[in-house]
């Protein structure tokens, strides 16, 4: 027997239309929308009706590049798949997209399933994985397109993090070839981590160990470089290209430029550099840590830059790139060297709230905002149009948004597993009010009435940005 | 009392979504979509029902840029409102914007008193008016204020033509500053006129008369050139700028970079440059005359890169600049001086189709079709959401679409009111089956189910693009 | 009988070479150089000897680009060819190029014929033409031909100033194409005047009415525009083009992406801009109008590209654009309205030692100064190897210069005919000392020994820069 | 007692100057310079006179990168010092700079000095080295500052072959730091060798093991890829750039863009990359492996924009990567295995008459042809003005060249120990006639008249390019 729902009154946002209409959600899927009001709409009935008035009706987010329990550094990240799962909810994300990792000498296969491991049983919401590539060889290169085939179809590498993550050029190539003809999508991390080393131990050497130095010896040049590298291997592998985390304004142009010529590249950015800086890095009392990521905050210049590449689709996705380590053990492990502070920052809870404050200040539009943070990493990443929408057929993955409602961003009301928000006292208009996801209440009226195991693995077709 | 359609078991095509469902209309609007084969679906009655089944069911076409019964060269383009508007609606599209004209020392005003004087109740579907500015004065720009006031927000102005429509760079300039302040939208057709008639000139003196002269002297630097100029005014003015019947690589490339600037600019191509050369121009037997507009037609290299710009977004729209004149009687009009030959093609009828064969071509995909064709036309010159989707609320100007028939163009079966067809003896795979405008059917399984007076005047809001 | 002086021990800089060498100079000609101190160099006898240890020997200075009492706006440029002419030897210049000017409907002939009558018997230094093209028409293209056999081989046209020297993107299209033809280089001064006047007029109104708003209307981005659509008109003509008085860094980015491209696209720019800023039009008490000429100087950052393409060869030629017009009665008659101000300034005296302050500010090596001080002006201008360098067969136009010498610009005590300085109080490191014209010494240490009528017009070759 | 020579008669040119001089040699210097047929001129007296009459007098060559008897591939280079340096004189070059290499694990001091030894005493004309960096480490990088104090003052780092003299980026950015500091100048072999390792291993797997394959895996945009990434490093290292054989349009490209940005980045292409194409690599029966040289050969259309880079200075410097193999025996070592076939091409004797082809073809000037061929590696290698230009106090290395004979290029005629010319049968207008190394006679009249032992090692100092 059939469970519905129905939300009336709100304003449905879709990445193309805005619209007055009831929301019928039957059997965990969007059945109908008509317009507010008329005979067909009032005639629905159901269950549950949540009241939408005044308020939005857009999809539940996806968040397309988290790392729940990573391993980083001799510590592990913060949240795990049940606090960052929740979390997410809690900010109108609906579904992540993991990274799994290969170990160096290891198979794909192995890490997935550990992946699978942490995951399975323990989400709130829905989840998928990449897979993180450390070590491409023929077998790798195999199990690829297994992977591929069974709903894992892109594939992340590092020009950064030599003798951990680091691939070199000959081996992304190869990654990049075999993705030219299995369908997969490469991610790449792009800095130039080899130049970044010498410029670490440089600035060591000279007592130059504060949090601020990170974002200095990582040099928007060094990812501008490696961007630009990662696209003419691209070119040369006949492969589309997704650059994960562009924080630097030269690596956008780097983009701009590969799309002006036709190639078949994408941008992906992070709220942490729409709305941080070096600025940040620099606080004092080793505070700076809780802003240490890879590629780092730039100055406050590059804002406006990567707003315009959003607007512009030279940027196509917004993901938290979430990787949360509580300042308190583990920031603090890299008191005294920068290097060896975590890479990472929380986030998942933060973006959809993050972006629309975007939308407040003007510099997206609402459609813009759901195509970012919903529609364009479903298409991405092969989920649409089970995700990323609100349409009949899509997964019932909604959320009841508060446009007008003002909130403070606090690591004391946060709801990730972590002791510090890198927004803390940041005030946003908007807020999540209910989510819903295969149309049960994971959120209803900022409460938490999901639970863990409620979340499934969502395997994935290979990217529909292409098509 | 209300009248209900529903249009059952189609793919339904936005810009964003592609969806299995059924689409209930009421009252001449989308009332409501539900997922075929569900009891809500299911459960809707209504007066008439249309079976989609293996069909597209997608947004009428709106087409931004046509020029019926237009006056030039002493003669007038062959298609009446009526006829112009019925070929419309059997290629599928259910919204026309025209131009209407200011002459040199007229009031705006009774240039569009004049335009819809032609077009009332003529019309078979729903149309707005641009206005064509002549001669911008301190009269001319109070009068645009008013316009944009009442629905008529995009202005075009000509850097071509000479003595007839042209506008010099300080009267461009005064209309862009007048647009920045009143929200009204320049359109400019970017040619250096005043350079072209000296190449004009010289080459008749040289005895170069024949049609495909038209599309030497017409020079892509030149177009490229004006285009460049029209951004730099526009940027000085604070304006946004939309670049109409974009034909020339290099010109694209400008646009593309003043993009890659940040400066709100948009672009438009028509299907005869996506499909057609100057190849065509130099037809023997004075043929190449059928093919003469302005822009012209540019060599087969130019397509990718109009096909590239509308893909990475630098070109937005796809209009027709329908402004048929007959073979007989009209071209001809240029025997022995290309320069007397009237500018201007037969396509209202052809846009949609040739669109979708661009599909089938993988060139673009089904939603980018629907966007271009659709979609930004409309929020472009706003009328999104009444216009360009599906979806609750919106107008219920729908085309049932069969994209596996095959058809071949040809003035023998086409219903504009012209002696040829561009596009004579291609072969296109899809077809226009049924169109409904708000509801009503106008074509019903390719027959002619409309009348003159059903469209209505249709003012617009501002751009919504920009938002 | 010849004459015979030798300059002895200095160090000879030319555009490519510096060495240490004795000059010998036989009948106005360099005859010889030798190494300082050896038997052949010690063997040389010669009525007049130089000592020129510890100074430089350089090329006299090839000043392509002045104006000698030029009619402008009610009144004319304050010093004559004498004064003015004088003033340039005081400088270490030795050729100036001045403009002679077609009256709208007059014929180049006239406008040269009163040139030369200007000029004639009055000049202490060489001196050649080019010709001001204000009428394009039948009668002038063919004179153009005609100029160019009797050596005056370039013309200079304006897209700025309508009404007065004002040529449309026609006119200049003709020109370009007979200059393409006869072997001419088209000099033009790239603005939008059109649109520039809009906005003077704009301002006026506005009660914007000092001279910084000189600097504000004649907008940088419509400098760049003029010079890209003049890159295009003579691309189409398949002409080169050298663009004179460049000031904004978006026009040298224009030249920068032409020559890129592969296009004979040249530039100019000159010491005021080099050194001065829109800061000097903000002068308070209507200081500022000292400072005003067009294009206009600009924000102090565009400094530094200019510099840069100086060094890079995007820039070729400094010249100075000298137009002198007194404070007191001529500067005077802008005062509350700054489009009244006559455009120019006084520079002739001071090119040469500016430059210098280049070289030991850093920005340019002594060969470059000497390359687009001295040989490119006299290359580009079919002037070499006559002038521009010291060589064997050249002419001894020669200066002893001083690097060391400290100096303190000033109206007190230099030599134009103009009441003010537009450097004043600007201390500088080097100064002329000793004056040769073809062998004659004009100045010597530093008193003036030469005499009106010592200079001859000069007939000049084609453009010797593009083969 | 001094000896003198006089060369009479002949247009001497120089990177800026062309004149109709006597030349004045004493002690192996220049002495003098005079107009031909003036007093002075006639006067001088000398133990030799040497009519040029009718000949350009020109300054000997540098060939600023040259391998004489390099190890490579279990091989070595088929040009001793002794017959090198003499087919270099043959061919109007007077001055080489060779690569000195540093082994893997052993000092540059060592590489130096066995160097050092191969040449001393057996050079026809002066030499000087430059280091190939093979190990960065902090030794290597304090002999940097030891060999630049000693006159070797640039180092060569490669991104290609890896595992032979591939540095990784942070080795080349810790070379070019050092190099920012202690006025070095980094010459870069710019090819991403480790991805086209790939590519070889690819092909090779796929059977393809034709010479062509070589140009087919060496991809252009993987030399543009290298060469992006290296002015980048240079960019963070605040060092300059100067990119050997650069052979890909995309590379040109690469480096007008950073020169636009003002960066100091230089270029060097060399003759077979003007004249050659991959046409030559698909020559027949094994044909092609004569012109196996890396970076590669490219397709023909890449010529014309090398030659537009030496027209804009975006490439600066003509050098031949002399390094020949004879095809018996040691080309053929890669039948069957296209990577097995030693890299590099004879081309030491055939530079200057190439580069002057250029200038019959109309390519350059005269003077640029000096420039790039004489001047400019002089300059940009610290030998100016004893090397690069013929004026009072320069090394008496001059060249008689007659301008109108014709040769035709072939392995029975040159003078290279190689037993093929890359030009076989090529007709050429322009021939050396007579060669002075230090005013002593080494060509005289098509003569052999030098001897081993004539030429000397010539420390250098710091670039002078930059100053």
């Amino acid at each position: 027997m059939s469970t519905r729902t129905v939300i009336r009154g709100g304003l449905v946002i879709t990445a193309s239309d805005e619209l007055h209409a009831d929301v019928l959600i039957e059997d965990g899927r969007i059945a109908a929308l008509a317009t507010s009001g008329t005979t067909v709409a009032d005639g629905w009935t159901a269950e549950k009706v949540i009241d939408a008035t005044g308020k939005y009706v857009i999809p539940g987010g996806v968040d397309a590049h988290t790392h729940m329990e990573m391993p980083f550094g001799g510590t592990k990240a913060a949240d795990t798949f049940e606090t960052g799962t929740r979390a997410a909810a809690w900010g109108g994300t609906t579904t992540i997209v993991d990274f799994a990792i290969q170990s160096v000498g290891g198979a794909l296969r192995e890490g997935l399933d550990a992946w699978h491991a942490k995951a399975e049983g323990n989400c709130a919401i829905d989840y998928g994985f990449h897979m993180i590539v450390s070590d491409v060889n023929e077998d790798t290169l195999k199990e690829m397109d297994l992977l591929v085939q069974e709903g894992v179809t892109s594939f992340k590498q590092f020009m950064a993090y030599p003798g951990v993550f680091y691939s070199d050029d000959g081996q992304i190539l190869r990654a990049m070839q075999r993705a030219a003809d299995n369908g997969g999508l490469i991610m790449m991390h792009a800095e130039n981590g080899i130049a970044i080393d010498v410029l670490v131990e440089q600035a060591l050497a000279r007592g130059e160990r504060d949090p601020r130095y990170h974002g200095e010896v990582r040099k928007a040049l060094l990812e501008a470089e490696a961007t630009h590298r990662a696209i003419k291997l691209a070119q040369v592998a006949g492969a589309p290209l997704y650059v994960v985390h562009v924080s630097a304004m030269e690596a956008v142009a780097e983009l701009a430029k590969a799309r002006d010529e036709g190639l078949p590249v994408f941008g992906e950015t992070c709220p942490q550099y729409l709305f941080l800086s070096t600025d940040n890095l620099a606080e004092p009392d080793f505070e700076g840590a809780k802003y240490v990521c890879s590629t780092p905050l730039r100055p406050k210049e590059h804002q406006a830059k990567l707003w315009q590449g959003l607007r512009t689709n030279d940027l196509q996705v917004v993901s938290t790139d979430h990787c949360p380590f509580c300042f308190v053990g583990q920031k603090e492990m890299g008191r005294g060297d920068f290097s060896k502070i975590p890479n990472g920052m929380p986030g998942v809870e933060n973006r959809m709230d993050l972006l629309h404050q975007g939308v407040v200040d003007g510099h997206i539009s609402r459609r813009r905002w759901i195509e970012i943070a919903c529609a364009s990493p479903a298409r991405m990443f092969g989920l649409y149009p089970k995700k990323g929408t609100i349409a009949p057929g899509a997964d019932a993955d909604v959320v009841i948004y508060d446009p007008h409602a003002e909130q403070t961003v606090s690591a004391e009301t946060h709801h990730m597993n972590v002791d510090y928000s890198a927004y803390e006292g940041k005030r946003l208009t908007g807020r999540v009010e209910t989510v819903l996801s295969r149309g049960e209440l994971v959120i209803t009226e900022r409460e938490y009435t999901g639970h863990a195991g409620h979340g499934v693995y969502t395997p994935r077709s290979t990217s529909q940005y292409l098509n």
